[in-house]
């Protein structure tokens, strides 16, 4: 704060500059100069300006002048005159995002957009931002507003967190710079190595924000601009939304009922990152073959491309035991594999993974530390407790078991109402199934109308990069409280019969 | 899973593929086949195999070359051979990180790096890490492991959080998709107001997990690869980090005492953005002055820049009050201001915030959802509860005390030693202090030379873009415990006395 006594030496060292409003009359440059400094807190609410006779003298300056400048400063609220005691700056300043004087004198209007002439957007933009009309919810629930989190241990997890705040260990509330927390890197390899056959030693894994962070990293550092990457179609938007903003050239590649399907065009391309979802493809539900996995790797190897492997809902597996992860089978350093744990604890918890190749650790840990900055090891430290002491097992069981049951249920009431006409879809895996429509039904147009009724279902064309090859709605069911999936059930069935009837 | 009838039929399925193996002979197509579907759990722990005569018989091969097959398998760990009862798949697998048979039967070695032939990074890749090799702090402790969060509320902090877990709101355990909790916003849009004379509405605040989250949603939707971005010189390398992984193209541009300070030949440029610290630049500890703010303005309405307001540290003046934001002066919203509460509260915290211009509200949202996925709506909570409930400026009051003494101290004790040797600058304000060097000094030597007497300070010709104008050590004070800035600053200025006498 400048002193009251300086308040002429401020308002005097602005005037004298060269370059502040040389054309305006004296009495302008006053009252903006004043303005300013009220508005910066150079002149502070409540402090005293000197007197008009006093200013004009030191300023140099006609009196009138400075009087001038003080009435229109008063009239706007920026200063109050007290008679005989002299003149103070406000100490509620008038809302500076009203309609101001501006220097002709005119009321200005601040612009709601910028002027013409000048693209708002870059293009990148432009392009990143122009699906987004489109819903914002995924594997969210089909009714929105219901969450279901009644399996989630609300206790024994602020339990946890409440141990890991008692410790107040500093270090925990630093960034994380080396990959993340020990112990929970730490949990991850092993629960990897046992239940997904993941090929991992600590050192190779991360901890990011999630998935779209771990994509973010691997096409940053992986692939250059225009660089070709393969995506399966239909294909995960969260992640196209990622390559989109890295600027690499999105090469959609079918998938038939084995998986990722290349034709000769495609294998004439040389993908230097082939995205898959091999457990569960997304959002077709399809599980990737054996003879399709060793291809796949055959040609990463052969072509010098990376496999980004998304392993997001390998948990959820309602029938026998979930498959082993296709990096397993990698003898060559060529897959990054990627998990979270937003599907199976909650979806704001933002804690994912990466399983580097050995060759990728370093300088993956470098960018995720300059590129993210990451931080939450307190609740990294509550994790790993969570995990070490065998509550994320008994979770996963949980809610297999609970999502399994709605899973059933959903797919019985939908079953029982649309019989032959929309046949229902996925494997017996995953937060959604797949309710599949005969070509040439608009799926866009059922899911508006599904959202009328206050269901949220994503059309299944919605995920394809061309033109769609498969139409139909996809119905999460993870989120639905069990007892109003046969409602919504029904009311679904309902709203589908009277589109497919149009 | 596989049932043990079916076992059979996918190994001769497999064996059918004319991809797999077509070359080697049949013994080891079998063996492979089996070992990976006992890999990829197809066939499960403890199942039984199919006989070696009815394998045989089913896949019309000898039955020798089953059995050879099958004692491999047993060799190797896969299967357990019971006499007379027939063979089972291993309860325990062999590690499949051990090396592993290759197909011409020599012992595998998983090799560390890519086959050579194939670049490991992309060249933004390589680009982006090249400068890892050097320090991972900023602004952290000069003293390294001795982070000091004494001044942190923990059982307050904690006891928000719990308010919070106990309510259980099913909504918060949700992704963020409306720019963050309403609450939150509310309580910063206040705070900007009142603390910073920010123009904001609570529609243009947005929740972002920090800085870099919130410069990395600026540069991709208002800049496209290879346009102009003023950075001042030096700079914050967080954010240049961004920039170039967003590859727009960086021009530097001279920072004096008045902050930054564009040449003729700068202004010739026609920058899409300008990424300025108008409050405490970063690293010199400038204040931006009134007419280079009004040149700013001027500058990005006329060519229609954006100007990127990085109000990193604005809470720490430790004398008079803060200043006020550059984004207040803006009347053309050409400002996208930005803050974080990783400096105020603990850096892991990861919570920051953007304040739009209107135009460019919702196209912000939409990709904070689309790339970020944001998440963390509990601790959000509970950050507004803190607000709210005036914990925070109680918080930025004692460390505003706290780091100002700090601040002093280690000023003093520098000062007493180094004279004017090595002046100290950087304004009254921030979380560092500048230590200056003649023209002629290694400072990045003498920054490894502190390094190797376990003190962390960063050189100041590090943060230069071009060869550097000014050498110097950034010393930053906030997280070392009061008393140990006296024995650290002395050994500092050990290290400097010895390091300029060179």
């Amino acid at each position: 704060m400048i002193s009251n006594l300086a308040a002429a030496e401020l308002l005097g060292a602005t005037l004298a500059q060269a370059d502040f409003y040389p054309r305006l009359p004296q009495q302008r440059r006053l009252y903006e100069a004043a303005r300013t400094a009220i508005l910066l807190q150079q002149l502070s609410a409540g402090s005293k300006l000197p007197s008009t006779r006093n200013l004009a003298s030191e300023l140099g300056i006609a009196r009138n002048t400075v009087i001038a400048a003080f009435e229109q400063l008063a009239a706007e609220g920026f200063v109050i005159t007290s008679t005989g005691s002299g003149t103070y700056v406000s100490a509620s300043l008038p809302s500076t995002s009203q309609p101001k004087r501006k220097l002709d004198g005119n009321a200005e209007v601040v612009p709601e957009t910028p002027p013409n002439g000048f693209a708002t957007l870059s293009k990148r933009g432009t392009q990143l931002t122009e699906f987004a009309a489109g819903t914002r919810y995924e594997i969210q629930p089909f009714a929105p507003g219901d969450a279901d989190f009644s399996v989630f241990p609300f206790k024994l997890w602020q339990r946890l967190q409440n141990r890991v705040w008692r410790e107040a260990r500093p270090d925990l509330l630093d960034y994380g710079q080396a990959g993340g927390y020990l112990p929970l890197r730490r949990a991850i390899a092993e629960y990897l190595r046992v239940s997904r056959s993941v090929k991992v030693s600590i050192e190779q894994v991360m901890i990011t924000a999630g998935t779209q962070q771990s994509l973010d990293l691997c096409a940053l550092l992986l692939a250059d601009v225009d660089d070709t990457t393969w995506v399966e179609n239909p294909c995960y938007w969260g992640a196209r939304r990622i390559f989109e903003s890295c600027e690499v050239n999105l090469h959609p590649v079918a998938v038939d009922a084995e998986g990722i399907a290349p034709s000769e065009a495609d294998l004439a391309t040389n993908p230097r990152l082939i995205y898959v979802t091999p457990s569960h493809q997304y959002p077709t539900g399809v599980v990737m073959s054996l003879a399709r996995r060793r291809m796949l790797l055959d040609l990463a190897q052969r072509k010098g491309a990376w496999i980004l492997e998304d392993d997001y809902d390998s948990e959820f597996r309602y029938t026998g035991r979930p498959l082993a992860a296709l990096q397993g089978l990698d003898t060559h350093g060529r897959v990054i594999y990627m998990g979270t744990f937003s599907k199976v604890l909650y979806p704001g918890i933002k804690v994912g993974y990466l399983v580097a190749p050995p060759a990728l650790v370093e300088p993956f840990k470098a960018a995720l530390y300059d590129l993210q900055r990451p931080g939450q090891l307190m609740l990294q430290a509550a994790l790993a407790d969570f995990i070490a002491l065998g509550h994320f097992a008994t979770h996963i069981r949980k809610i297999r078991q609970a999502y399994g049951a709605k899973r059933e249920l959903l797919r019985k009431t939908l079953a029982a109402q649309l019989g032959q006409s929309a046949p229902i879809s996925g494997e017996e895996s995953g937060l959604h199934l797949v309710v599949e429509f005969p070509d040439h039904v608009d799926d866009e147009a059922l899911a508006r109308l599904a959202a009328e009724s206050g269901i949220a279902v994503n059309a299944l064309s919605h995920y394809y990069l061309e033109p769609p090859v498969r139409r139909g709605l996809l119905v999460g069911y993870a989120y639905v409280p069990a007892e109003k999936i046969v409602y919504y059930g029904k009311l679904l069935a309902h709203v589908i019969q009277a589109g497919l009837r149009r």
